[in-house]
């Protein structure tokens, strides 16, 4: 549900989305909330109660919105794309890809009315701690994360197991042809066949890396592995 | 530089970044790295040194990408889309947009070639903790996030003053017009027209989200009042 349904045209057709979606592994349909209002100007946000800067989007053609798409199903989770929700996540990615059917509320402006999120249900979902200008590109972001656990998404399947935030960590740095590009060479330790030395400078290069980037992961790594 | 580039073009066409550009405010400018491989076969990717899944994106194409858009000149940052970087917020958004130019690098893949990165000398930053099909879509997240606060982007310029993250506390609920939509009114104390009440209403609202939403938030919030 958005205002904006031409923005997510290439993120249908594009890339590993693009393919699934025309696999028919993943089905992506955008509804226009616009196509709802009542009002007869055609709006669908007015001044917020309170004073205060923007508009607000109204419950109304939100509603209605939700209605015609859930056509009295039940039982379909609904997220409302806000910097207010709970901070989204790898786990929550694994967890909606349990879903058959997930449907998202993208705002815009100042927010929508709070009545709107009471009547659909919905649950408060952040991708970070940002301002956006609208709930489109955060709905993508979430849907490519939650797609990748969807199988044959990803054309090789091992894909998702070594990545990164496995045990709080991140990725080490990796290498790939030609051994030696503008002077710097892919380290040896790399080359020598030798897996247990590999996984091992792996490692110490993700817990530099992890202390550098993110003490606050480095920290859960500590206290998952004592 | 990317390997998608049509992934932007609905991004650069619709919106407030759709408004910008057309204005000429902003100017986004999408490089394709393909058009840059030396490989007779036209790939880009190649297999992981020392094991493991999927493939890297080499080195020389990214940096005679890199070259062909700086064109010599230099104090240009770059930064890279990648899990492993520092975490974006608002503060990174509202510095960025005191930058005349960035450049972004998108991966896909399983990454990039880490010389690459010493080459083009990138920062890496991170939308958040969950891992995407490739980084087009945390570009255009960063874009927007930090658009919001360029000059002329946003219609009503006071926007960016009052939003969510101000003094570590999400937004309070709001509400417009209809006084009464589905059987649920508008708060009464938000059409009292008292000023004073309503910013006590508001301000124990955010409190109690934070609170139920973002624990994390709510301590760091408890800490910088006291």
């Amino acid at each position: 549900m958005t205002l904006f349904p031409m923005m997510f045209t290439d993120f249908k057709r594009e890339s590993l989305i693009g393919k699934a979606v025309e696999k028919k592994i993943l089905e992506i349909n955008v509804f226009n909330i616009r196509d709802y209002t009542l009002q007869r100007s055609n709006s669908v946000d007015d001044e917020v109660y309170g004073g205060g800067n923007g508009m607000l989007m109204m419950a109304q053609p939100i509603y209605d919105c939700y209605r015609a798409i859930m056509n009295g199903r039940t039982g379909i989770k609904t997220y409302y794309l806000s910097p207010k929700g709970k901070t989204f996540n790898q786990e929550m990615a694994i967890e909606m890809s349990n879903e058959t059917e997930i449907n998202f509320l993208c705002g815009h402006y100042e927010g929508v009315d709070e009545r709107a999120l009471t009547l659909i249900n919905a649950e408060e979902v952040s991708i970070g701690d940002y301002v956006l200008t609208g709930g489109e590109l955060p709905c993508m972001v979430i849907i490519d994360a939650v797609a990748r656990f969807v199988k044959g998404v990803l054309s090789n399947e091992e894909s998702t197991n070594e990545e990164s935030f496995r045990n709080n960590l991140l990725e080490y740095p990796q290498y790939t042809r030609p051994y030696e590009y503008e002077g710097l060479k892919v380290p040896d330790i790399l080359l020598s066949g030798d897996h247990k030395k590999v996984e091992e400078w792996r490692l110490n290069k993700s817990i530099e890396l992890t202390k550098r980037n993110r003490p606050d992961l480095y920290k859960k790594y500590l206290n998952e592995d004592v």
